[in-house]
Protein backbone atom coordinates (compact mmCIF):
# COMPACT_ATOMS: atom_id res chain seq x y z
CA UNK A 1 0.00 0.00 0.00
CA UNK A 2 1.39 2.99 -0.93
CA UNK A 3 1.47 6.55 1.38
CA UNK A 4 -1.60 7.96 -0.71
CA UNK A 5 -3.16 4.95 -0.38
CA UNK A 6 -2.34 4.69 3.54
CA UNK A 7 -3.92 8.31 3.99
CA UNK A 8 -6.91 7.81 2.34
CA UNK A 9 -7.57 4.38 4.48
CA UNK A 10 -6.82 6.91 7.60
CA UNK A 11 -8.94 9.61 6.04
CA UNK A 12 -11.85 6.94 5.89
CA UNK A 13 -11.76 6.18 9.70
CA UNK A 14 -12.22 9.90 10.34
CA UNK A 15 -16.10 10.22 10.64
CA UNK A 16 -16.14 14.19 10.58
CA UNK A 17 -14.14 14.06 7.23
CA UNK A 18 -16.86 11.41 5.72
CA UNK A 19 -19.63 13.37 7.31
CA UNK A 20 -18.06 16.56 4.38
CA UNK A 21 -17.38 14.27 1.72
CA UNK A 22 -13.19 15.08 1.72
CA UNK A 23 -10.80 13.12 -0.45
CA UNK A 24 -7.37 13.02 -0.12
CA UNK A 25 -6.17 13.33 -4.00
CA UNK A 26 -2.31 13.71 -3.35
CA UNK A 27 -0.34 12.32 -0.04
CA UNK A 28 3.41 12.25 -0.12
CA UNK A 29 6.92 13.66 1.49
CA UNK A 30 6.32 17.03 -0.95
CA UNK A 31 2.40 17.91 -0.42
CA UNK A 32 -0.52 16.63 0.58
CA UNK A 33 -4.13 17.61 -1.52
CA UNK A 34 -7.66 17.26 0.18
CA UNK A 35 -10.54 17.70 -1.61
CA UNK A 36 -14.33 18.20 -1.20
CA UNK A 37 -17.34 18.52 -3.45
CA UNK A 38 -19.57 21.09 -2.39
CA UNK A 39 -22.85 20.15 -1.24
CA UNK A 40 -25.80 22.45 -0.23
CA UNK A 41 -25.10 21.23 3.59
CA UNK A 42 -21.64 22.98 3.26
CA UNK A 43 -22.90 26.72 2.50
CA UNK A 44 -24.21 29.93 4.72
CA UNK A 45 -27.16 31.48 4.38
CA UNK A 46 -25.77 33.74 1.08
CA UNK A 47 -24.66 30.46 -0.78
CA UNK A 48 -21.26 30.56 0.01
CA UNK A 49 -18.74 27.77 1.25
CA UNK A 50 -18.56 28.01 4.83
CA UNK A 51 -15.65 29.24 6.71
CA UNK A 52 -15.85 26.12 9.01
CA UNK A 53 -15.54 23.74 6.10
CA UNK A 54 -12.35 25.77 5.04
CA UNK A 55 -11.26 25.36 8.18
CA UNK A 56 -11.57 21.78 8.40
CA UNK A 57 -9.85 21.52 4.92
CA UNK A 58 -6.97 23.74 5.93
CA UNK A 59 -6.49 22.20 9.26
CA UNK A 60 -6.91 18.77 7.95
CA UNK A 61 -4.29 19.28 5.28
CA UNK A 62 -1.59 20.59 7.19
CA UNK A 63 -2.03 17.24 9.60
CA UNK A 64 -1.58 15.29 6.66
CA UNK A 65 1.32 17.36 5.47
CA UNK A 66 3.25 17.48 9.15
CA UNK A 67 1.97 13.81 9.17
CA UNK A 68 4.08 12.62 6.28
CA UNK A 69 7.12 14.69 7.86
CA UNK A 70 6.99 13.33 10.71
CA UNK A 71 6.26 10.19 10.61
CA UNK A 72 3.52 8.57 13.37
CA UNK A 73 0.69 9.59 14.74
CA UNK A 74 0.14 13.64 14.74
CA UNK A 75 -2.06 16.11 15.69
CA UNK A 76 -2.77 19.99 14.45
CA UNK A 77 -1.08 22.01 17.47
CA UNK A 78 -2.53 25.24 16.39
CA UNK A 79 -2.95 26.78 13.22
CA UNK A 80 -3.83 30.56 11.59
CA UNK A 81 -6.15 30.88 8.93
CA UNK A 82 -7.40 34.02 6.07
CA UNK A 83 -10.24 33.96 4.68
CA UNK A 84 -9.24 36.14 1.43
CA UNK A 85 -12.72 35.50 -1.12
CA UNK A 86 -15.99 34.76 -0.49
CA UNK A 87 -15.40 30.97 -1.33
CA UNK A 88 -18.60 30.33 -4.19
CA UNK A 89 -17.99 26.74 -6.10
CA UNK A 90 -18.36 22.99 -6.64
CA UNK A 91 -15.16 22.13 -5.13
CA UNK A 92 -12.77 22.63 -2.39
CA UNK A 93 -9.10 21.71 -2.67
CA UNK A 94 -7.07 22.35 0.30
CA UNK A 95 -2.72 21.83 -1.07
CA UNK A 96 -0.30 22.15 2.03
CA UNK A 97 3.41 21.52 2.53
CA UNK A 98 5.61 21.70 5.04
CA UNK A 99 8.28 24.40 5.19
CA UNK A 100 10.35 22.81 8.15
CA UNK A 101 10.02 19.48 10.23
CA UNK A 102 11.69 18.84 13.48
CA UNK A 103 12.08 15.76 15.52
CA UNK A 104 8.45 16.35 17.17
CA UNK A 105 6.70 18.91 15.27
CA UNK A 106 6.29 20.85 12.03
CA UNK A 107 5.66 23.85 10.81
CA UNK A 108 3.43 23.91 7.77
CA UNK A 109 1.54 25.70 5.54
CA UNK A 110 -1.80 25.81 3.49
CA UNK A 111 -3.42 27.40 0.60
CA UNK A 112 -6.74 26.47 -0.42
CA UNK A 113 -8.73 27.31 -3.26
CA UNK A 114 -12.13 26.77 -4.47
CA UNK A 115 -13.21 25.50 -7.84
CA UNK A 116 -15.83 27.16 -9.94
CA UNK A 117 -16.92 25.73 -13.30
CA UNK A 118 -13.47 24.26 -13.40
CA UNK A 119 -11.22 27.64 -12.71
CA UNK A 120 -9.29 28.08 -9.20
CA UNK A 121 -9.29 30.53 -6.94
CA UNK A 122 -7.13 31.04 -3.99
CA UNK A 123 -9.96 31.38 -0.77
CA UNK A 124 -7.97 31.14 1.83
CA UNK A 125 -4.30 30.62 3.26
CA UNK A 126 -3.40 29.01 6.43
CA UNK A 127 0.18 28.00 8.39
CA UNK A 128 0.42 25.88 11.73
CA UNK A 129 2.31 24.05 13.97
CA UNK A 130 2.06 19.68 13.59
CA UNK A 131 2.84 17.67 17.00
CA UNK A 132 3.69 14.13 17.05
CA UNK A 133 1.97 12.40 20.02
CA UNK A 134 4.17 10.63 22.17
CA UNK A 135 4.61 6.89 22.07
CA UNK A 136 2.78 6.53 18.54
CA UNK A 137 3.80 3.52 15.95
CA UNK A 138 1.01 4.12 13.71
CA UNK A 139 0.51 6.63 10.89
CA UNK A 140 -0.54 10.19 10.28
CA UNK A 141 -4.11 10.72 12.31
CA UNK A 142 -5.80 14.00 11.74
CA UNK A 143 -7.19 15.12 15.01
CA UNK B 1 -37.67 39.54 18.40
CA UNK B 2 -34.67 39.95 21.36
CA UNK B 3 -30.74 39.65 19.73
CA UNK B 4 -30.59 36.12 20.90
CA UNK B 5 -34.03 34.72 19.24
CA UNK B 6 -32.23 36.56 16.20
CA UNK B 7 -29.20 35.28 15.88
CA UNK B 8 -30.73 32.23 16.67
CA UNK B 9 -33.18 32.68 13.39
CA UNK B 10 -29.63 33.47 11.31
CA UNK B 11 -27.98 30.67 12.55
CA UNK B 12 -30.92 28.22 11.12
CA UNK B 13 -30.66 29.91 7.53
CA UNK B 14 -26.89 28.24 7.71
CA UNK B 15 -26.92 25.03 6.21
CA UNK B 16 -23.60 23.96 7.47
CA UNK B 17 -24.62 25.11 11.21
CA UNK B 18 -27.04 22.68 10.88
CA UNK B 19 -25.06 19.72 9.57
CA UNK B 20 -23.07 20.19 12.52
CA UNK B 21 -26.35 20.60 14.92
CA UNK B 22 -25.23 24.31 16.29
CA UNK B 23 -27.14 25.70 18.85
CA UNK B 24 -27.04 29.45 20.09
CA UNK B 25 -27.27 29.87 23.57
CA UNK B 26 -26.51 32.98 24.18
CA UNK B 27 -26.28 36.51 22.11
CA UNK B 28 -25.60 39.89 23.55
CA UNK B 29 -23.36 42.66 23.40
CA UNK B 30 -21.29 40.85 25.88
CA UNK B 31 -20.68 37.53 25.02
CA UNK B 32 -21.85 34.85 22.63
CA UNK B 33 -21.96 31.09 23.51
CA UNK B 34 -22.34 28.61 20.81
CA UNK B 35 -23.69 24.81 21.56
CA UNK B 36 -22.75 21.42 19.83
CA UNK B 37 -24.23 18.58 20.57
CA UNK B 38 -21.36 15.51 20.04
CA UNK B 39 -22.97 12.75 17.56
CA UNK B 40 -20.36 10.39 16.18
CA UNK B 41 -20.23 12.11 12.84
CA UNK B 42 -18.95 14.74 14.37
CA UNK B 43 -15.25 12.75 16.01
CA UNK B 44 -12.15 11.43 14.60
CA UNK B 45 -10.78 8.06 13.81
CA UNK B 46 -9.66 7.68 18.19
CA UNK B 47 -13.05 8.93 19.38
CA UNK B 48 -12.14 12.16 19.85
CA UNK B 49 -14.34 15.47 18.63
CA UNK B 50 -12.29 16.23 15.52
CA UNK B 51 -10.59 19.80 15.28
CA UNK B 52 -12.62 20.52 12.01
CA UNK B 53 -15.91 20.86 14.72
CA UNK B 54 -13.55 22.75 17.45
CA UNK B 55 -12.76 25.40 14.42
CA UNK B 56 -16.15 25.92 13.26
CA UNK B 57 -17.32 26.33 17.02
CA UNK B 58 -14.54 28.81 17.07
CA UNK B 59 -15.29 30.56 14.13
CA UNK B 60 -18.92 30.72 14.05
CA UNK B 61 -19.08 32.24 17.75
CA UNK B 62 -16.39 35.05 16.88
CA UNK B 63 -18.37 35.99 13.83
CA UNK B 64 -21.35 36.28 15.97
CA UNK B 65 -19.34 38.18 19.08
CA UNK B 66 -17.79 40.37 16.41
CA UNK B 67 -21.52 41.00 14.45
CA UNK B 68 -23.18 41.79 18.08
CA UNK B 69 -20.43 44.59 17.75
CA UNK B 70 -20.23 45.90 14.68
CA UNK B 71 -24.17 45.84 13.63
CA UNK B 72 -24.60 44.57 10.45
CA UNK B 73 -23.70 41.58 8.61
CA UNK B 74 -20.16 40.62 9.24
CA UNK B 75 -17.73 38.13 8.13
CA UNK B 76 -14.69 36.50 9.70
CA UNK B 77 -11.39 37.55 8.30
CA UNK B 78 -9.25 35.71 10.12
CA UNK B 79 -8.37 33.68 13.28
CA UNK B 80 -5.81 31.99 14.98
CA UNK B 81 -6.97 28.65 16.77
CA UNK B 82 -4.47 26.32 19.81
CA UNK B 83 -6.11 23.20 20.60
CA UNK B 84 -4.78 22.82 24.21
CA UNK B 85 -6.33 18.81 25.42
CA UNK B 86 -7.72 16.11 23.36
CA UNK B 87 -11.71 17.09 23.31
CA UNK B 88 -13.65 13.97 24.58
CA UNK B 89 -17.32 14.56 25.48
CA UNK B 90 -21.05 15.23 24.95
CA UNK B 91 -21.16 18.58 23.78
CA UNK B 92 -19.16 21.24 22.79
CA UNK B 93 -19.53 25.05 24.39
CA UNK B 94 -18.02 27.90 22.06
CA UNK B 95 -17.99 31.46 24.18
CA UNK B 96 -16.93 34.16 22.32
CA UNK B 97 -16.58 37.81 23.08
CA UNK B 98 -15.00 41.32 22.01
CA UNK B 99 -11.95 42.33 23.00
CA UNK B 100 -12.00 45.68 20.74
CA UNK B 101 -14.08 47.28 17.95
CA UNK B 102 -13.97 49.90 15.92
CA UNK B 103 -15.95 51.04 12.90
CA UNK B 104 -15.46 48.39 10.56
CA UNK B 105 -13.99 45.65 12.26
CA UNK B 106 -13.77 43.88 15.74
CA UNK B 107 -11.08 42.01 17.28
CA UNK B 108 -12.25 38.93 19.48
CA UNK B 109 -11.36 36.07 21.52
CA UNK B 110 -12.88 32.51 21.83
CA UNK B 111 -12.74 29.97 24.14
CA UNK B 112 -14.33 26.58 23.25
CA UNK B 113 -14.96 24.01 26.10
CA UNK B 114 -15.54 19.71 26.24
CA UNK B 115 -18.29 19.21 28.72
CA UNK B 116 -17.59 15.12 29.45
CA UNK B 117 -19.96 14.10 32.27
CA UNK B 118 -21.38 17.24 33.46
CA UNK B 119 -17.79 18.72 33.36
CA UNK B 120 -16.50 21.34 31.53
CA UNK B 121 -13.03 21.76 30.50
CA UNK B 122 -11.10 24.48 28.00
CA UNK B 123 -10.17 22.10 25.28
CA UNK B 124 -9.02 25.32 22.90
CA UNK B 125 -8.71 29.31 22.60
CA UNK B 126 -9.43 30.97 19.25
CA UNK B 127 -8.18 34.99 18.65
CA UNK B 128 -9.63 36.66 15.49
CA UNK B 129 -10.68 39.56 13.29
CA UNK B 130 -14.03 40.29 12.21
CA UNK B 131 -15.44 42.48 9.21
CA UNK B 132 -17.86 44.25 8.82
CA UNK B 133 -19.67 44.16 4.94
CA UNK B 134 -19.73 46.83 2.83
CA UNK B 135 -23.19 48.54 2.61
CA UNK B 136 -25.44 45.88 4.19
CA UNK B 137 -28.29 46.29 6.46
CA UNK B 138 -29.36 42.46 7.19
CA UNK B 139 -27.66 40.59 10.88
CA UNK B 140 -25.29 39.43 11.45
CA UNK B 141 -24.22 36.65 9.15
CA UNK B 142 -21.03 34.06 9.95
CA UNK B 143 -19.39 33.79 6.78
CA UNK C 1 15.46 35.47 45.13
CA UNK C 2 11.50 35.35 45.13
CA UNK C 3 10.25 34.74 41.01
CA UNK C 4 9.69 38.61 40.46
CA UNK C 5 13.88 39.38 41.07
CA UNK C 6 14.76 36.12 40.09
CA UNK C 7 12.40 36.95 36.54
CA UNK C 8 14.24 40.36 36.64
CA UNK C 9 17.76 39.10 36.87
CA UNK C 10 17.15 36.87 33.34
CA UNK C 11 16.11 40.22 31.88
CA UNK C 12 18.88 42.01 32.93
CA UNK C 13 21.24 39.59 30.84
CA UNK C 14 19.24 40.00 27.68
CA UNK C 15 20.79 42.26 25.30
CA UNK C 16 17.27 43.37 22.99
CA UNK C 17 15.52 43.82 26.52
CA UNK C 18 17.78 46.22 27.64
CA UNK C 19 18.58 48.10 23.97
CA UNK C 20 14.29 48.48 24.00
CA UNK C 21 14.41 49.55 27.90
CA UNK C 22 11.88 46.84 29.17
CA UNK C 23 11.61 45.79 32.71
CA UNK C 24 9.72 43.08 34.29
CA UNK C 25 7.22 44.82 37.21
CA UNK C 26 5.37 41.72 37.86
CA UNK C 27 6.19 37.67 37.25
CA UNK C 28 4.60 35.32 39.71
CA UNK C 29 2.53 31.58 38.54
CA UNK C 30 -1.00 34.07 37.77
CA UNK C 31 0.91 36.59 35.70
CA UNK C 32 2.91 38.86 34.06
CA UNK C 33 3.78 42.48 33.29
CA UNK C 34 6.41 43.57 31.28
CA UNK C 35 7.31 46.91 30.82
CA UNK C 36 8.65 49.76 28.47
CA UNK C 37 9.19 53.40 28.86
CA UNK C 38 8.94 54.96 25.26
CA UNK C 39 11.91 56.80 24.07
CA UNK C 40 12.13 58.37 20.59
CA UNK C 41 14.06 55.71 19.43
CA UNK C 42 11.14 53.42 19.86
CA UNK C 43 8.46 54.87 17.36
CA UNK C 44 7.75 55.05 13.86
CA UNK C 45 7.37 57.51 11.68
CA UNK C 46 4.14 59.16 12.10
CA UNK C 47 5.28 59.13 15.85
CA UNK C 48 3.30 56.11 16.64
CA UNK C 49 4.86 53.30 19.18
CA UNK C 50 6.52 50.89 16.56
CA UNK C 51 4.39 47.80 15.90
CA UNK C 52 7.56 46.01 16.45
CA UNK C 53 8.04 47.38 19.81
CA UNK C 54 4.18 45.97 20.62
CA UNK C 55 5.79 42.59 19.31
CA UNK C 56 8.59 42.41 21.28
CA UNK C 57 6.30 43.58 24.71
CA UNK C 58 3.85 40.59 23.85
CA UNK C 59 6.41 37.89 22.82
CA UNK C 60 8.67 38.69 25.84
CA UNK C 61 5.71 38.59 28.25
CA UNK C 62 4.13 35.30 26.85
CA UNK C 63 7.83 33.60 27.53
CA UNK C 64 7.33 34.48 30.85
CA UNK C 65 3.95 33.50 31.67
CA UNK C 66 4.88 30.55 29.58
CA UNK C 67 8.50 29.90 32.03
CA UNK C 68 6.40 30.57 35.22
CA UNK C 69 4.43 27.33 34.45
CA UNK C 70 6.71 24.72 32.87
CA UNK C 71 9.82 25.82 35.01
CA UNK C 72 13.05 24.87 33.27
CA UNK C 73 14.33 27.06 29.80
CA UNK C 74 11.55 28.19 27.63
CA UNK C 75 11.13 29.73 24.15
CA UNK C 76 8.10 30.95 22.20
CA UNK C 77 7.14 28.09 19.03
CA UNK C 78 4.81 30.94 17.85
CA UNK C 79 2.43 33.89 18.95
CA UNK C 80 0.22 35.72 16.94
CA UNK C 81 -0.74 39.66 17.64
CA UNK C 82 -3.92 42.15 16.56
CA UNK C 83 -2.80 45.45 16.38
CA UNK C 84 -6.43 47.24 17.68
CA UNK C 85 -5.03 50.48 17.71
CA UNK C 86 -2.43 52.99 16.88
CA UNK C 87 -0.07 53.08 20.21
CA UNK C 88 0.56 56.97 21.30
CA UNK C 89 2.00 57.07 25.01
CA UNK C 90 4.85 57.23 27.36
CA UNK C 91 4.94 53.79 28.28
CA UNK C 92 3.90 50.30 27.35
CA UNK C 93 2.80 47.21 29.99
CA UNK C 94 2.32 43.95 28.27
CA UNK C 95 0.32 41.24 30.64
CA UNK C 96 0.46 37.83 29.91
CA UNK C 97 -1.08 34.74 31.46
CA UNK C 98 -0.82 31.02 31.02
CA UNK C 99 -4.71 29.90 30.04
CA UNK C 100 -3.49 26.52 30.23
CA UNK C 101 -0.14 24.45 30.59
CA UNK C 102 0.92 20.78 30.21
CA UNK C 103 3.94 19.31 30.43
CA UNK C 104 5.95 20.57 27.65
CA UNK C 105 4.21 23.04 26.43
CA UNK C 106 1.87 25.94 27.67
CA UNK C 107 -0.44 28.07 25.72
CA UNK C 108 -0.37 31.89 27.08
CA UNK C 109 -2.62 35.40 25.94
CA UNK C 110 -1.48 38.49 26.65
CA UNK C 111 -3.16 42.06 26.15
CA UNK C 112 -0.62 44.99 25.64
CA UNK C 113 -1.43 48.80 27.03
CA UNK C 114 -0.37 51.76 26.09
CA UNK C 115 -0.20 54.22 28.98
CA UNK C 116 -0.45 57.87 27.72
CA UNK C 117 -1.38 60.51 30.58
CA UNK C 118 -1.63 58.18 33.13
CA UNK C 119 -4.69 57.01 31.16
CA UNK C 120 -4.43 53.02 29.84
CA UNK C 121 -5.58 51.84 26.70
CA UNK C 122 -5.53 49.01 24.95
CA UNK C 123 -3.32 48.24 21.68
CA UNK C 124 -2.55 45.05 21.03
CA UNK C 125 -3.64 41.35 21.95
CA UNK C 126 -1.68 38.08 21.34
CA UNK C 127 -1.58 34.38 22.20
CA UNK C 128 0.72 31.88 21.42
CA UNK C 129 2.98 28.79 22.29
CA UNK C 130 5.72 28.36 25.04
CA UNK C 131 7.60 25.26 24.98
CA UNK C 132 9.99 23.64 27.51
CA UNK C 133 13.99 23.94 25.93
CA UNK C 134 15.15 19.98 26.73
CA UNK C 135 16.61 19.07 29.36
CA UNK C 136 17.40 22.18 31.04
CA UNK C 137 17.70 23.18 34.19
CA UNK C 138 18.01 26.94 34.34
CA UNK C 139 15.38 29.41 34.93
CA UNK C 140 12.76 30.99 31.76
CA UNK C 141 14.79 32.06 29.24
CA UNK C 142 13.18 34.32 26.88
CA UNK C 143 14.05 33.26 23.11
CA UNK D 1 12.86 58.18 -7.72
CA UNK D 2 12.59 54.28 -7.77
CA UNK D 3 10.11 52.20 -5.94
CA UNK D 4 13.22 50.28 -3.59
CA UNK D 5 14.47 54.36 -2.78
CA UNK D 6 11.09 55.40 -2.12
CA UNK D 7 10.55 52.18 0.56
CA UNK D 8 14.56 53.15 2.15
CA UNK D 9 13.52 56.35 2.42
CA UNK D 10 10.45 55.62 4.31
CA UNK D 11 12.43 53.31 6.67
CA UNK D 12 15.14 55.91 7.20
CA UNK D 13 12.11 57.79 8.69
CA UNK D 14 11.39 55.15 11.27
CA UNK D 15 13.41 55.82 14.98
CA UNK D 16 12.27 51.80 15.50
CA UNK D 17 14.00 50.31 12.07
CA UNK D 18 16.69 53.02 12.62
CA UNK D 19 17.59 51.50 16.20
CA UNK D 20 17.44 48.18 14.77
CA UNK D 21 19.70 49.04 11.79
CA UNK D 22 16.76 47.41 9.04
CA UNK D 23 18.17 47.82 5.51
CA UNK D 24 15.75 47.40 2.78
CA UNK D 25 17.83 45.60 -0.14
CA UNK D 26 14.09 44.64 -2.34
CA UNK D 27 11.08 46.22 -2.59
CA UNK D 28 8.48 45.97 -6.07
CA UNK D 29 5.58 44.83 -7.00
CA UNK D 30 6.73 41.06 -6.77
CA UNK D 31 8.19 41.42 -2.95
CA UNK D 32 10.39 42.73 -0.56
CA UNK D 33 13.42 42.42 1.39
CA UNK D 34 14.38 43.64 4.49
CA UNK D 35 18.05 43.06 6.20
CA UNK D 36 19.40 43.34 9.75
CA UNK D 37 23.33 42.90 10.08
CA UNK D 38 22.89 41.68 14.04
CA UNK D 39 25.01 43.06 16.26
CA UNK D 40 25.16 41.84 20.61
CA UNK D 41 22.40 44.55 21.04
CA UNK D 42 20.33 42.11 19.29
CA UNK D 43 20.85 39.22 21.23
CA UNK D 44 18.89 37.21 23.91
CA UNK D 45 21.27 36.03 26.75
CA UNK D 46 22.36 32.66 24.80
CA UNK D 47 23.64 34.72 21.96
CA UNK D 48 20.83 33.75 20.07
CA UNK D 49 19.08 36.46 18.02
CA UNK D 50 16.34 37.78 19.53
CA UNK D 51 12.47 36.36 18.79
CA UNK D 52 11.75 40.12 19.33
CA UNK D 53 14.10 41.12 16.17
CA UNK D 54 12.72 38.67 13.80
CA UNK D 55 9.06 39.46 14.43
CA UNK D 56 10.05 42.92 14.05
CA UNK D 57 11.72 41.66 10.70
CA UNK D 58 8.68 39.90 9.51
CA UNK D 59 6.27 42.34 10.43
CA UNK D 60 8.24 45.27 8.63
CA UNK D 61 8.71 43.40 5.62
CA UNK D 62 4.72 42.09 5.52
CA UNK D 63 4.14 46.30 5.55
CA UNK D 64 6.31 46.58 3.10
CA UNK D 65 4.59 43.32 0.42
CA UNK D 66 0.91 45.13 1.51
CA UNK D 67 2.06 48.79 1.21
CA UNK D 68 3.61 47.91 -2.67
CA UNK D 69 0.23 46.05 -3.47
CA UNK D 70 -2.07 48.28 -1.75
CA UNK D 71 -0.49 51.65 -3.02
CA UNK D 72 -1.09 54.65 0.01
CA UNK D 73 0.41 53.96 3.97
CA UNK D 74 -0.63 50.81 5.46
CA UNK D 75 -0.15 49.28 8.95
CA UNK D 76 -0.29 45.56 9.78
CA UNK D 77 -3.53 44.62 11.39
CA UNK D 78 -2.29 41.72 12.65
CA UNK D 79 0.14 38.79 11.80
CA UNK D 80 1.12 35.02 13.22
CA UNK D 81 4.72 34.05 13.40
CA UNK D 82 6.06 30.44 14.05
CA UNK D 83 9.99 30.14 14.99
CA UNK D 84 11.17 27.00 13.36
CA UNK D 85 15.25 27.03 14.77
CA UNK D 86 17.40 29.65 16.74
CA UNK D 87 18.28 31.89 14.79
CA UNK D 88 22.27 32.69 14.95
CA UNK D 89 24.63 34.19 12.60
CA UNK D 90 25.15 38.05 11.11
CA UNK D 91 22.32 38.57 9.71
CA UNK D 92 18.76 38.23 9.02
CA UNK D 93 17.00 38.38 5.70
CA UNK D 94 13.06 38.98 6.01
CA UNK D 95 11.37 38.27 2.53
CA UNK D 96 7.73 39.10 2.03
CA UNK D 97 5.01 38.59 -0.62
CA UNK D 98 1.46 39.19 -1.16
CA UNK D 99 -0.86 36.16 -1.70
CA UNK D 100 -4.02 38.29 -2.44
CA UNK D 101 -4.58 41.79 -2.24
CA UNK D 102 -7.96 43.75 -2.50
CA UNK D 103 -8.78 46.99 -2.44
CA UNK D 104 -8.56 47.98 1.23
CA UNK D 105 -6.10 44.98 2.61
CA UNK D 106 -3.67 42.53 1.66
CA UNK D 107 -2.78 39.08 2.63
CA UNK D 108 0.71 38.40 2.68
CA UNK D 109 3.38 36.05 3.69
CA UNK D 110 6.93 36.32 4.74
CA UNK D 111 9.97 33.79 5.01
CA UNK D 112 12.85 35.05 7.75
CA UNK D 113 16.46 33.42 7.22
CA UNK D 114 19.72 33.70 9.15
CA UNK D 115 22.81 33.65 7.36
CA UNK D 116 25.51 32.53 9.66
CA UNK D 117 29.07 32.06 8.04
CA UNK D 118 27.52 33.42 3.96
CA UNK D 119 24.74 30.34 4.62
CA UNK D 120 20.97 31.24 4.40
CA UNK D 121 18.50 28.88 7.07
CA UNK D 122 14.80 29.36 7.47
CA UNK D 123 14.32 30.58 10.82
CA UNK D 124 10.80 32.00 11.52
CA UNK D 125 7.76 32.20 8.54
CA UNK D 126 4.75 34.05 9.38
CA UNK D 127 1.20 35.53 7.75
CA UNK D 128 -0.54 38.63 8.16
CA UNK D 129 -3.39 40.95 7.23
CA UNK D 130 -1.86 44.80 5.93
CA UNK D 131 -4.58 47.12 5.73
CA UNK D 132 -4.63 50.44 4.05
CA UNK D 133 -5.43 53.63 6.29
CA UNK D 134 -8.28 55.78 5.58
CA UNK D 135 -7.71 58.81 3.09
CA UNK D 136 -4.16 58.48 2.75
CA UNK D 137 -1.91 59.71 0.14
CA UNK D 138 1.65 59.39 0.86
CA UNK D 139 3.54 56.13 1.00
CA UNK D 140 3.95 52.70 3.25
CA UNK D 141 4.50 53.54 6.35
CA UNK D 142 5.62 50.74 8.64
CA UNK D 143 2.93 50.90 11.66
Amino acid sequence: MDMLQMGQAILATQPFSKLLGATLSKFDAESTELRIAITDDLKQQHGFIHGGVLSYAADNALTYAGGAALVGAVVTSEYKINYVRPAIGQEIIARAWVVYAGKSQATCRCDVFVVNDGKESLCAIAQGTIAKLPSTTSAPSNE
